[in-house]
């Protein structure tokens, strides 16, 4: 590309003006000002949200890194959509919730709100592009006005990392997919101790029309049970009975039902001789399915994982088939919640007296995308789908429950530290010589850093390569680069009296390859060490 | 974890209720009923944002890693900031374009706004956390709501990609660095015609004074120059004189010095030798950094993709020392920009008659983080920062303009495709089989796919392998696989006569493997091999 490059004879130029106001700080001064006469503000992020740094975020960005290999292990591609999406879109879909959604400030033009989580968003898309099936994962942030408990990882800006298989298949053999990317993604972190809580929404409808609720009243009911894993069943009940107008009789037989869990294949085998439950259609059409899904489940060597909970009822609307939930130890609140509570001197956070919740939860929507392409007039054949989120924040709380290690992660990647050593009058520290020679090691992709100092004496570039756990260090040797040599030296206590090799400049990058090599012997870096030895 | 397995004999408990009434569809005829009585609307994503998907993330995620392995190479740690911020930490940060801030509706609690960039919430991050040094990048979405043109990658949702240095190091040492990091950024995309424009506030304030423009015009005159890009010199003359206050014969001597561009070393040996700069204490300090910055570019052999612009003024308030921008043939609107302005059908939409803009842009702000620590009333020492943003989106689109190769990306890892062969009337389709062999392949990490189908014909299987350009097939063949044999064959016209090798099933991973390393032989991913060849 050409640059018009204009040069003016400025020395011949006369100004009209020539008087000069010295001001050393027009800029800086004004800016300075500007401040003073501001009121003063707290200086934090917003309530529920925090800065990721440090070697959190090189522990967050593998547990990332891991779970996209596993989806891209099973052929799904990625998709990014806006953070906010048309208020219209959300509207709808997510019951007793939708209080918690942020919305955006009417400034003219459309009105929007935050993302409240990707499934929405996902069957948008898939509705608007007229896609008839894909496999799709998508890592990133949703929004829920909620009460914050930072500490267990419950927050108000929190990443999702979802994977939802869309189209027209075989029944069931998606769903036992998602399954299996389930085990595969908490093996890749390391996470072992976990159950996956299993329903049905049509076992569970089922069930609420043997007990006598009303269609009317069914997703209100739902939502009742699904608080069974934070409260006991005689609030579940109460909320049942005086709340939500239900007869004690209902209530009760609910109970017997939602109390029933253990192995998909045991309490499938109890619910399949209940005469009460294969005469009712919906509630057999599940067990069918179930039936098929428990085939497959075993053949992916997965079902031990499974646990088939007739509690679990999830609080969204969209939910049409299996709903499921990952659970640990962590994910119950204290034994002694009430008390905690009420205890807590914290209005701004529940982190002493709840749980990290469910790790992983997700279920089958089949006509969430039939909903966006009917709203919009246009006639479409549904679209059914399944897929579930992995909650990164509390797994993150969790592995770094757990790890004490952490210690050992270094937040930057530097593997050479570029030195220069000398004295005397005319030293000048090599200022432009160690950028010489970081612009070669740069140029081949090694990690390089040398201390911002026209000169530093050896001492202070020592430690700002130990402050980073850089392990080679470049030298110039004052004398020595003269010569076109260079010092490449192991750091690290154990090399304290180690000189390192004196080689040709020429050589450098092979040379610091080779050292590199026998440094990073074993190949893995230290956060995967870390999740293996979890 | 042990979990509470409670069984019950329901076939012996009586149910008050035993009248049944059958729905189907209780669940999704609901949904159905909800959205028939909803009013329609557009299935659309809000204004100036847009969904991701397919190839173009593929394109954009690997734009993501080349740079990130930039920052990593030069020793940065990550930050991952909340998307909104405390109104208050926004405030007076944009100059004119504060306007352009989208708010956060008012639903009780705090008042937040979504940020208009990284900076901020990064001087924000160090005021708070009382940080003297930190070289830290961050890839994150940034909102403006601005006129959008989305097929020139100027959006109202886009993607910065910042590194800022922050401390006290001696003068130019980090500014240098920036544009070695500049460089090597491009290099990794294979974008090589740009020019890096830069001008020192320093000198362009000494400017201001020279031609007379009083210290509190000086701002909005430097945002007058900062038009000169987009607006031939007439109109930004007239700005200043018309709307701006300003005497013709000021305006005129800016004209003249803002003219001025070239090669870093020219413009510095002319202004050097003009003697109303010389005595300009302020842009004399300037020219002094920038002797030295000419030394530390030369020595990191990047000069010659610098133009010394003394027009480029930059539109943010909080800049103090250098200032760049990166910019190429496309980043000029089309020479016929007010024409096709008027021309234009579209208002929603500026592409027709804009450019691409500055595809990377920063400069040195030295009193942002001190402003947040005043502005809480704590006392801190100055914490000089100097740092700059790619635009992700601008960089896609010329990638994307560049390259009609694209369609060579394949937008799914999948490596192997589980097929099954079989017929008569005993043929099961071996969908388990095919499930079992699959997570085998999973567990080892390979990437593997299946039909979604019990049965299916060889074309349907052979179809889908193709379509998401799978290069390898393993094969249960009903005989075989009794026989625990699988045939690992490759695919692709050239393989069509290929039957591929019978082998036992024991020895799958190893074979896969082998065969896969055979097929990507040269190492390189198909959107390397892209940049590569840009």
């Amino acid at each position: 590309m050409v640059y018009r490059t204009l040069k003016f004879n400025l020395l011949n130029r006369s100004f009209k003006c020539r008087k000069l106001t010295i001001m050393a700080t027009v800029q800086a001064g004004k800016a300075e000002k500007a401040s003073k006469t501001k009121l003063q503000f707290a200086l934090k992020t917003p309530k529920g949200t925090k800065d990721w740094a440090d070697k959190d975020m090189i522990i967050r960005e593998k547990i990332f890194s891991n779970l996209s290999s596993v989806f891209k292990r099973h052929g799904a591609t990625t998709l990014d959509t806006p953070v906010f999406e048309l208020r219209d879109i959300l509207a709808g879909k997510y019951g007793e919730d939708s209080k918690l959604i942020y919305n955006l400030e009417d400034q003219g033009g459309e009105l929007c709100s935050l993302r409240y989580d990707l499934t929405v968003p996902f069957a948008r898309f898939v509705a608007m592009n007229n896609i008839q099936s894909i496999k799709r994962y998508h890592i990133a942030k949703v929004y829920r006005r909620d009460q914050p408990a930072m500490t267990k990882g419950r927050m108000r800006e929190f990443y999702q990392c979802d994977i939802d298989i869309a189209g027209n298949y075989e029944s069931m053999i998606p769903d036992a997919e998602c399954f299996s990317i389930i085990v595969e993604g908490f093996t890749s972190l390391g996470i072992k101790d976990y159950k996956i809580k299993l329903n049905h929404r049509k076992i569970l409808d089922g069930i609420f029309q043997i007990a006598g609720v009303k269609d009317e009243d069914v997703r209100k009911i739902s939502s009742a049970v699904d608080k069974l894993d934070k409260a006991p069943w005689e609030a579940v009940k109460k909320e049942m009975v005086v709340e939500k107008g239900q007869t004690e009789a209902t209530a009760d037989r609910i109970g017997e039902y939602v109390k029933l869990n253990g192995s998909i294949q045991e309490v499938h085998a109890i619910l399949s001789q209940d005469s009460n439950i294969t005469s009712n259609e919906r509630a057999k059409e599940g067990l069918d399915e179930l039936a098929t899904f428990i085939k497959y489940v075993e053949a992916l060597e997965i079902d031990s994982y499974i646990s088939f909970d007739l509690s679990l009822a999830r609080g969204l609307d969209y939910y049409t088939g299996i709903i499921f939930e990952v659970v640990t130890e962590a994910s119950a609140p204290p034994q002694d919640a009430e008390e905690l509570k009420k205890k807590s001197k914290s209005t701004e956070d529940a982190s002493e007296y709840v749980g990290v919740g469910s790790i992983a939860a997700g279920g089958r929507y089949d006509n969430l995308v039939n909903m966006f392409a009917e709203a919009t007039g246009k006639k479409s054949s549904q679209i059914p789908c399944v897929g579930f989120s992995f909650g990164i924040e509390r797994i993150f709380s969790l592995i770094k429950q757990r790890v004490e290690k952490a210690a050992a992660i270094r937040p930057t990647a530097t593997k050479v530290y570029v030195m220069a050593f000398g004295g005397g009058k005319d030293w000048t520290g090599y200022l432009p010589e160690r950028m010489k020679v970081a612009k070669q090691l740069w140029n081949a992709g090694i990690e390089t850093e040398y201390v911002y100092k026209s000169k530093a004496n050896p001492r202070k570039q020592f430690d700002a390569a130990d402050k980073c756990g850089c392990p080679l260090a470049v030298i110039l040797g004052k004398e020595e680069y003269l010569e076109n040599k260079l010092r490449v030296k192991k750091l690290g206590p154990e090399f304290a009296d180690d000189d390192g090799d004196l080689i040709d400049a020429e050589d450098l990058i092979p040379v610091v390859k080779q050292k590199l090599a026998e440094i990073y012997e074993d190949g893995a870096d230290e956060v995967t060490k870390l999740f293996q030895g979890l």
